[in-house]
């Protein structure tokens, strides 16, 4: 069965970085293309009452010990952002520039951003810093920057939030296959199960 | 390596319920005993400002799903309960009681509690149906109802209540062995393979 994984992800969560580094593998493993979402936690936990993982007291410490514990388990490369959480507009408005041009592009800039922010430690949240990000990847530094306030893209990042929030999600990393939710890097499993078996 | 497994949950807990089904084959396995802690999620989340899942808008339709698709993933008999969320201090009182005289008695009363409210819909906040479920395990049924209101059971209650608290649990079910935390369910896989390797 093909189709298309849905993969919707904040790029200031910690899981959902790591789980944009696995959702490839499991996509090309069961032939789904992943589709990427970028989209911004805080609009969404306004619909849910919810708040940033590390700010809840006593869940925060588990969480910040957990994202390190899963890292080391799969063997991705993270380290805790000195600063943390950060608003993620900048990354993500260039993550859509670049898909409204080309997916593949798109892709390479979401890994690289996420990887710029959980393994070096860079404040992607910072326009020139997004913008660097891009031109690294061979990107126009100016383009990069533009997008970050051209209306089509501030637009086209407010419909994935929409769109996400009509769907039902509600978290980072968030995974909707066949109309199937799953939500949480530590649901890999058994989103591989649903994709292997076709539910249950 | 052999040592306790100590497990925190809720008897309103769906997840807590489904962990209680596996978590005796997950002990055995690696030769370790299971310190079945019953607990208040209602005290506990006042610490956290946390609230029952079901009761938060969008993640709560998102729960139920997954307690159902859990279950049947699992193969463990699970029906909503009519009556949810609901308080537990009747049969976790019930359940100190008899763990204060046989550890084996304990633990198949919370089997037994467990079920009767997550398969057979029944009402355990009851002191009736809660002294009753004793009973049908071979308990006197007035002991078991007295331990209900008797002061030294509030008191043990509490007292896991606030150990639980003082040891960063903050969810059910909850698991701490050899001083790490694992909360939920769905980690009871992270918890097996840091039980076969020793952690990493």
């Amino acid at each position: 069965m093909s189709g298309i994984m849905h993969f919707y992800f904040d790029f200031s969560s910690p899981y959902g970085y790591l789980a944009s580094e696995r959702v490839d593998a499991l996509a090309q493993k069961y032939d789904r293309t992943v589709d990427w979402h970028p989209i911004l936690l805080g609009v969404v936990f306004k619909q849910t009452g919810m708040q940033p993982l590390t700010q809840i007291p006593i869940k925060g410490g588990y969480a910040e010990r957990d994202f390190a514990r899963t890292a080391r388990m799969w063997k991705i490369p993270f380290k805790m952002p000195p600063v943390f959480p950060i608003p993620s507009q900048a990354p993500a408005r260039i993550a859509l520039w670049l898909g409204s041009r080309e997916a593949a592009a798109a892709k390479a800039y979401i890994h690289a951003a996420y990887r710029a922010f959980f393994v070096d430690g860079r404040n992607i949240s910072e326009p020139a810093i997004a913008a660097e990000i891009a031109a690294g990847l061979g990107h126009d530094r100016a383009a990069a920057l533009a997008a970050i306030d051209d209306p089509q893209f501030k637009e086209a990042l407010k419909n994935e939030v929409t769109g996400a929030i009509e769907k039902g999600v509600f978290g980072s990393p968030f995974f909707i296959v066949d109309g199937e939710p799953f939500w949480g890097a530590d649901r890999m499993a058994m989103l591989e199960e649903w994709l292997k078996t076709g539910g249950w």
